[in-house]
């Protein structure tokens, strides 16, 4: 899906959510805990729950590579459960020397027919590159995370005046296009959009850490929407977890339905 | 296996090699290249011609992912192939959240008894503790790669003076005692071994980038080697693909033994 594309579905749906499918068996509804197919019965219901309200769906590779290679298997049957209008992010924080990642761009993007990879940036050019040899795939580069360690190396100094992830995201910007990059900004740090904003103007930006992480939908829309939206919101644990009955994808609905009209509302007044 | 323990081992085989398992489907040998269980008669016939020089083997998991499902399968099996007394590493370089990192460690630490796991810096603390639950298990954290892309990064001089790969050590250092972390760092910058031995002397350092990418074995060891040696060499490629033809095992071995040789001699000179 390419950016326009993914612009008018934003548009259409009124949404700018992410469905993260970080499905966790130990926090299943109790009725599929001990079954082997739970997670599958649990994604597929999730899926259906939600799909009208959200542009995007991300799989955290972590969560089903935990199951060893079953859980590859499982991934490749949620893929298949998705529709094909979505954009289909497999955030899977790979980064390795080129032929290397050129073997996770094989796995990623022609194995599993994913739309997009998440890649950490530590090892610089060469190692994010391949991800950008097919015009129809998206390298989505780590920036500002959401997470406490964020603090350790991200938010250093830099001797010329700019932060890390300043410098991540400014080099990185000259590798690919918007047309084909994104980038990951936690929503727990709102208050620097305005900052990677004029760094990056025209890309989108995946958010995570909205919802159990306590970052603020509104914050991040006010100061990271640009002309075309330009923000993928992603939530994961409070729209699966949403409840642990056998209500789970009603309220799965329910939460991601509340997200959805927040979105509105935002796309409303800040587009 | 302990810090001990691999020291023991060098000692006894003379050997600080660690064979790279990086098996590359269209690189095989002719006759094995179209079979589907080509990778695997590969993988073992090279870790037969290989144990006696080695004291470590460590899978690429991106050769196995981009096979899909079937890959994981692959390296399961290959896992079991190798020989319990060697550190069996997975080059997955992994690194997110705490709760994602604690599905990876389960993943490639209990799934998959890996005994090491190579990981990302960029996210953080509490992307890399996870990893250093288990007292025997090693976490082994990216500080100087051995590609041109290190450059961009890695290299980066802080407003403190240092450089970002030098904080990255230090800081992590304090996260990990020597007996579970070591640091991967590229043979390409052997120069730099001084100054990494001030800020980490006791660590193990995982140096990839001897053969195919022209580091220098001798530099590594004379400026790298510390009194427990302290490093682990890897070799993928001019190891693997020593030959192309149906002696491609023995190929193997004469490249090993050509190393463990070389090594044999730094430790008489260095240690």
């Amino acid at each position: 899906m390419n950016k326009t594309a993914l612009y008018t579905q934003i548009l259409q749906l009124e949404s700018y959510l992410c469905v993260g499918l970080d499905t966790d068996p130990t926090r299943l509804p109790t009725h599929l805990r001990h079954k082997p197919e739970g997670i599958l019965i649990f994604n597929k219901a999730i899926i259906e729950a939600t799909q009208a309200l959200c542009v995007s769906y991300k799989i955290n590779t972590a969560f089903y590579e935990a199951q060893g290679t079953a859980g590859w298997e499982m991934m490749e049957k949620t893929l298949k459960m998705i529709p094909k209008d979505k954009l289909i992010i497999a955030d899977a924080k790979r980064g390795d020397i080129g032929n290397t990642a050129q073997a996770y761009a094989q796995a990623f993007f022609e194995e599993f027919s994913f739309d997009a990879l998440t890649i950490a940036p530590y090892m610089g050019e060469d190692s994010v590159k391949p991800f950008l040899a097919n015009p129809d795939k998206w390298a989505i580069l780590l920036a500002l995370t959401s997470n406490q360690g964020s603090q350790d190396f991200q938010m250093l100094r830099l001797k010329t005046g700019e932060l890390l992830y300043e410098k991540v995201l400014e080099k990185a910007a000259t590798w690919g296009s918007a047309e084909q990059m994104m980038f990951v900004v936690g929503a727990t740090q709102a208050a620097l959009l305005p900052r990677i904003r004029r760094i990056v103007p025209g890309h989108f930006l995946l958010v995570p850490g909205v919802g159990a992480q306590g970052g603020s939908l509104e914050d991040v829309s006010k100061y990271g929407m640009n002309a075309q939206v330009g923000l993928l919101i992603n939530a994961s644990r409070s729209i699966l977890y949403a409840s642990s009955g056998e209500d789970y994808a009603e309220a799965a609905r329910a939460e991601a339905l509340k997200i959805q009209q927040s979105m509105k509302i935002c796309l409303d007044k800040y587009l």
